[in-house]
């Protein structure tokens, strides 16, 4: 993509209303607008991070065995009065008639709606284990919406939803979520933390946010520096066996955000040089709440002695749009945005220096083709801005590899290469530019 | 994927309230399920040809130099009043108040809010052409929604928006999206006609449908024979060139829906043994406005000369998630869904006929293994129902390929073959069925 024939309107101010990092950078690099309170638009930069997150999250759904599909984003009242949750669910509920005077509403989650579902295309006791998700925009009015899209009120969420035949059984599908949750994070440079939560309107007995530690989250967060410092998951991980071992390794330490926190309980079970009491932004948050929903909406079926029964369920969440600026507080420095080279929105950035000379031009285009005719995904700076611009441009966006071309390094067939996250500069010949970057380009 | 781990709720009797083959056959096939009047979820199944048809058009909106973003679904009824159309729009916008009260509503199409997000981002009369769109769910609150996905009420529509310095300019944009259409549905097995068309609540002066032929289409259609069956488009079509030829080959015969029908201006233009008369189901919708949206919401830029003008617009529609059940109108039989290779939900399905014999289904594990490790996307039907239900389901359902093993072919070492929209049997020999499958998945 030539940069001159895209749409990249970033902001050389800082605006006022931004009092986070990631709000003010995702403004600056022109990846985001606010149309209304808490309601975005993704621009085109902001729009490709998105998907390439979205990506990540449907991938590690599938591994684990999840299915997709998609639910509407308008509900009736109807199932939300089975459940008892329309009346309860308050002012963040947007609720809506039609030209009929129906009582509608923007879904804030989907737990009635495939309790629905699910209870009508369900025929046998052997259809279980279920877990169906979808990623699809959710509506919650906040009070005070802030923070850009950490906390909008239109966002973008992966909810699943797991139907079981017995407690035991959803257990097992909890740990699914509970460790590709953390496959997820990883996935994407994050250290997730998972902590026992309060289940709020969902309701259960059973919960885990998922939080990454950053000094601009919302909550404050209490854990043992074991699972900060804790080592990665085992790389191909077995869903179909026993994974409470996996599990109670990231359970079995003191963790809690400050709704849950007990301080003598704190310190009684975790020595102090061992306490980390920080900031944190959860991300993801699971919930298992039995026959809560099945119960209210009769899904039921016929176990194998004949017994009519209630399903047992959980629902699982990750912010889609929430993360990307997760992943901005967690990583950028004084000059902008620095992405984990898998969430790059462009994977190169050519820079050319000297646009008006023919030279450096026609070796810029030369080796832009040249990228792209490998399937790297390249934005171009062919625009007439001057080098320090274009720099400060680029390490605000944040593009992990920045290729810069002008008539210095021209002189001795080579190119300047950066990556984002280092500062040193290195130089490699012209013509081995596609080989560095298919060995150095992570997917 | 094993249908025994999937979710496919197929229907046994007809729906009485599907009255047209599509809504009919996306509920017995169990792609998607109605939630309120014309809102539905799309079932794993659906939701697979849904992404397909996405991509398709993505894929063609991007070739032919199209940026895209995302725009929110809540819009603020302030921009809508700016043009105008928030009075004049009527029942069809779903209007709504958040929790402080402010005037919103559920986009139906996008002109005003584009104009205002790209009037904030343009800098000079150098950025432009731009052509900016987004694939999003819109919601259209129809008087009595009917025909399932074909006229829902939330719905999955790609708009584009185009930005031009000048009408001449305005034009080659417009020619784009009108060539890109022609490819698009080209490559989802569809002939769409370009007709003339009115411009009703989007407004301007120049405006085509793209209309398909089909039985059960709303409007009647009249055009010349040629328009029907006229060649294909040219393979690679360089965007930047005149595309006036092709446009006026597909423009300069006479082509009409009910709306803007002459029967006198058909006869002289027309002979009688080339009028084709006949039902037509609307797929896309494209228009030029000139400065209507740009005017009302001051995007303007200074040209080369310094003149303050107001920019030249056009807006371009795909409805997504209509062409599911449009591409089903035109391409089943009495059993069910002939899809085009390209959208198959899945590209494959291993009808395993005797799931109970453990050598036809060791080998069936072993074909399903073997497409999967070759990247081929594939459902095995592991169920233990008849093979009477079996093909009835997998005929109603519609996949390309089915693999037929059973303890008689595998007798002679061999597995029976189907495509779908073809009648005869083939047989090859099992160790092949590899290679068969990479030569004959067209993708």
């Amino acid at each position: 993509m030539r940069l001159s024939h895209y749409f990249i309107p970033t902001l050389k101010e800082n605006p006022k209303e931004a009092e986070i990092v990631s709000h003010r950078y995702m403004l600056r690099a022109g990846m985001i607008r606010q149309m209304s309170a808490g309601i975005y638009t993704w621009l085109p930069l902001g729009y490709k991070v998105l998907r390439k997150i979205e990506k990540i999250v449907r991938e590690e759904q599938n591994r684990m065995g999840a299915i997709e599909m998609l639910m509407p984003t308008i509900q009736s009242a109807d199932l939300w009065k089975k459940s008892g949750r329309y009346d309860n669910y308050g002012k963040e509920m947007l609720r809506l008639h039609d030209r009929h005077e129906r009582e509608m509403l923007y879904g804030p989650t989907n737990e009635e709606m495939i309790t629905d579902i699910f209870r009508d295309g369900l025929i046998s006791y052997r259809d279980l284990p279920r877990n169906l998700y979808h990623i699809q925009w959710k509506f919650r009015d906040e009070l005070r919406p802030r923070f850009g899209v950490m906390r909008g009120r239109e966002f973008f969420m992966k909810d699943g939803y797991s139907f079981d035949l017995s407690k035991q059984a959803a257990r097992h599908s909890y740990n699914k979520i509970f460790v590709s949750y953390l496959r997820t994070f990883e996935r994407m440079g994050l250290k997730a933390i998972p902590m026992a939560a309060d289940t709020g309107p969902i309701g259960g007995d059973m919960s885990h946010e998922f939080v990454i530690l950053a000094k601009t989250g919302e909550s404050q967060i209490y854990c043992h520096r074991h699972l900060v410092e804790s080592a990665c998951l085992p790389e191909n991980i077995d869903y179909e066996e026993d994974l409470e071992p996996i599990v109670s390794q990231w359970t079995k330490h003191y963790a809690a955000t400050d709704e849950k926190h007990d301080q003598a309980r704190f310190n009684s079970e975790v020595d102090s040089e061992n306490q980390i009491i920080e900031r944190g932004i959860e991300v993801g948050h699971i919930f298992y709440f039995g026959t809560k929903y099945t119960e209210a909406l009769g899904c039921h079926v016929r176990d194998a002695q004949g017994s009519k029964v209630a399903l047992h369920s959980g629902s699982y969440g990750i912010g889609v749009s929430r993360l990307v600026a997760a992943v901005i507080e967690s990583s950028h420095d004084e000059r902008g945005i620095i992405w984990p080279d898998i969430l790059s929105p462009f994977e190169v950035v050519i820079i050319n220096l000297k646009v008006k000379d023919s030279a450096t031009s026609q070796k810029a285009e030369q080796v832009y083709e040249q990228l792209k005719n490998a399937d790297i995904d390249v934005l171009y700076d062919d625009t007439s801005e001057s080098a320090g611009v274009k720099f400060a441009n680029m390490d605000l966006i944040g593009i992990t590899w920045q290729v810069i071309i002008s008539p210095k390094s021209l002189a001795s067939n080579q190119l300047e290469i950066k990556h984002r996250a280092q500062e040193e500069r290195i130089f490699v010949p012209i013509d081995t530019i596609v080989d560095f970057m298919k060995k150095n380009i992570k997917r």
